[in-house]
């Protein structure tokens, strides 16, 4: 049988703001009914960075508890996947979370990198830092997933970043099920080109599941590419404001809707939250039934 | 100004016929109204096969020139692209009408090759024979084109046949304008993946116009890589029957339909008629009018 | 264990002479002293083409049968491959040694293509056919191979001809211990370059054996490249007359010292005749004392 | 006219020992001497890092002074490169030597990423850190070359580093016959493999001068794809102790013999030091009779 395509959905990341888009979800309610649009539209998964209700990040236990309730209430059996990533939060605050909720899936980061934003325009850098991932910190948070019983999802920003996963896999520190989150477009990683996502895919180690990350409008052509090579892709409002058709989506929910529509047209079919967790191993067990 | 993207339209092919899909066109009145929705739909370029009534493929002028008035009747600026493309016909047999027609276009074929259906459930060949294309009749009848100011098109099935181009360039017989098509999905020839796209892509000299040609339903996968790579593709009934959403389609403007959706999905823009004869330098000189 | 490089040598060919190379094999006992060269410098398979003592290729099976003794007299377990190819010779002719000889191997053509050799310099073609290999016959060939208990070496001049071999596979023709060649550079065929090739040895099922089999000078660094992908090549005069240093090569003996010389230089080691026939299961049957 | 290739050298290093390879120069003296073979051997560039002579890594512009001195005295001609590379030491310390020296080239990194060493024997990390290379850093070291007249070489650890040249490009800081080095093997950047180099290869901007760095004994295969791409490389003890033959190199000088070999047997010829001058545009300026 065919493979069915997961589509996740980032609702709302770390570094967006309603200046930028007003549908961006910031409260754990606004969260919860932004994850509910995206579960109604297709996805299986939604990728949860937690925020103060003024929008700033927030790393606060109670916050993370808050979403995870108003999310669960809303979709019992959607798979929950939380951030660990940040620049300049140690690295205890950035996993408390996990350790306590114990979500379906958590994300780190396999590498350093620059992590920048460059404007042509004014021939100068807006943004500029070092994103430092190092090898022992990797080890720490993917060590507090295991204890979880929380699947790592391993973001790389780089080719390097893929293989970064070996000495980690090597110590016995990554699970079968882990996911490889192929991410593109970030100045200081590597860029938004289909050769490029070409390249990234052939690195994935055999019978990993995989997903696409792309940042900005690139994110379609991206998502095309990887459906066309059997694998998964991510949308939602934390990684491209705008719809295929270059009008700023007005939710998450309208994200997954066009990335179901643009699946259908390549022939892939979307796996649902059922499929999914069978296909990924994930057993139910936070549901707030439970 | 960003590149725009040419969608041409095969409107019946040799091969096709009306039991595998009943909205084949066979006569040149019904060529013509598949022109027409064609490029009410979006396409700028028609290839067409002429047949008799019944079907058959047909090589006889007075057939071509029905066609031609047909499509110009409906169609008066449409770029026209016949094919020479047979087996078992003598070559002067199979570029007669671009010699007295001088269309905008006419394809040829960049080599020899097996070509060949085969059935898995069956464990045999349905088809089977040898395309010969030799290298002196390609040369035949890109002279003849040359001297009827007819662009051509390469139709190229298989890594090799791109370098044939290479020679024929070097005796002066080919034109910068002429097009580049990256033919897949033939048994015999280059698979239709998405790695062999992306190769023959790096293949076709820079600067060179070229377009994907994905015979059967991988079309809609291979089309959205070419687009993502600033390329332009083939549609049409010749090449696949079947709409993205796995209907059978009912005309040719249908599958065009299809082929505007899925590039608008990825962002990018599709080429007037007036757009692409100048991107191509064909001025219409053909026209019924003239 | 380390995978060892298999060394083949290609003794003579069909199409090179002695006005090109004065070291060009013709006779049986010059193909067997050569072929002892060969085996004294490192290659555990030669590749063997018949031709009569004024060098026109030949396909009497008594000339066959004298190589067969020449070179089983002086190399009693080396691996012997003879050719199948030609041009506008009926295919019972072009497989009688095999039926009769039961050689280890012998190598046929996985499609057709033009076979041409251009000239920049007189902007004309020297040599302009169509080699055809249709599907039937290259169906014969392997089926009479199989009755022979002959490995078949699948020549893939292009990548549709790597594809080609799946339907013989599906229908049980193809022996798990078939090797893969993937020749490069000849005009009409796939060109001569790193991107190419590693294109091709990703077309190659996962487990096969594979060789290239680079045509004229660029056979150094194709072999080279092959090398870094843990893959074989063919050396010999019927490839290439010139050693690395830009030189005639005076045997095939030199051209397989250079090709151990590369393969050193880049940490490969050769496997012996012995490992050679263990790594493609080619148990020793046809030796003279047998 | 074909492009020749350009060794380069790399003498030291800062992270290697005398406890792994006996023949590391530490002092300006050695330094000289060793510089000295490298050219004889055929090197036109040597990359140089300063040390105590207690092989502890320097940043006191007296020993660079002491270096280039040795260095000039023996090869008046030899295009010399000084490190700035380093983790943990100012800025300001990493680029003094070039802004007094005004050396003919210097090298820095373009990016950031984790730099480790595992042992998988251990299973765990010999050593892990951040190598943390922001782009206001890059922009300030590369001003100050710019100031000094010095050509940059730009390495590039993985496929980011290689486009994060494009904003300072964008912001008029790259002179045009600034060189990409290729670096592969580092854990923590892009693994050493045929592939990957391909891939490097591929994104290096049209035109510019590259080279592969190979990090280990993969070193030699790296080089011949290199070779087969019309690129250059870099050898030395710096980065591999070892020649092709498994031995360790007794002198720098025996790499770049090992270099000249290997290029040679593919058909590569090596650049003088007035030719990598010419092809580089690097006029000589701090010859010590100047």
């Amino acid at each position: 049988m065919k493979k069915k395509l997961v589509l996740s959905c980032a609702l709302t990341g770390a570094a967006t703001n309603r200046q930028q888009c007003p549908y961006i979800p910031y409260t754990p309610q606004e969260l919860g009914e932004e994850a509910k649009r995206a579960e109604d539209a297709g996805a299986s998964i939604v990728h949860i960075h937690a925020r103060e209700d003024n929008g700033q990040p927030s790393w606060r236990l109670e916050v993370f508890e808050q979403i995870h309730e108003e999310v669960r209430k809303r979709c019992p059996n959607i798979i929950i996947n939380y951030s660990t990533g940040a620049i300049g939060i140690p690295k205890e605050d950035r996993i408390r979370h996990v350790s306590a909720i114990k979500p379906d899936m958590a994300a780190f980061n396999m590498g350093s990198m620059n992590y920048a934003i460059y404007s042509k325009k004014a021939k100068k850098f807006y943004w500029n830092t070092v994103f430092a991932n190092p090898f022992d910190e990797m080890m720490f948070y993917v060590q507090k997933m295991n204890e979880a019983g929380t699947i790592p999802e391993m973001e790389c920003f780089d080719t390097g970043h893929i293989r970064n996963a070996e000495p980690l896999r090597d110590m016995g520190l990554i699970p079968d099920n882990a996911v490889y989150s192929l991410v593109m477009g970030v100045m200081g990683g590597i860029p938004a080109t289909t050769e490029n996502l070409m390249h990234q895919i052939k690195q994935v180690p055999e019978g990993n599941h995989w997903q696409v990350i792309g940042i900005s409008r690139k994110q379609w052509q991206l998502a095309a590419v990887a459906i066309t090579m059997g694998g998964s892709f991510r949308v939602g409002l934390e990684d491209n404001f705008y719809l295929p058709n270059g009008e700023m989506a007005k939710s998450n929910g309208e994200c997954v809707e066009a990335g179901v529509t643009l699946a259908h047209m390549l022939g892939a079919e979307i796996a649902s939250i059922e499929e999914t967790r069978q296909m990924l191993n994930i057993p139910l067990t936070d549901g707030v039934s439970a």
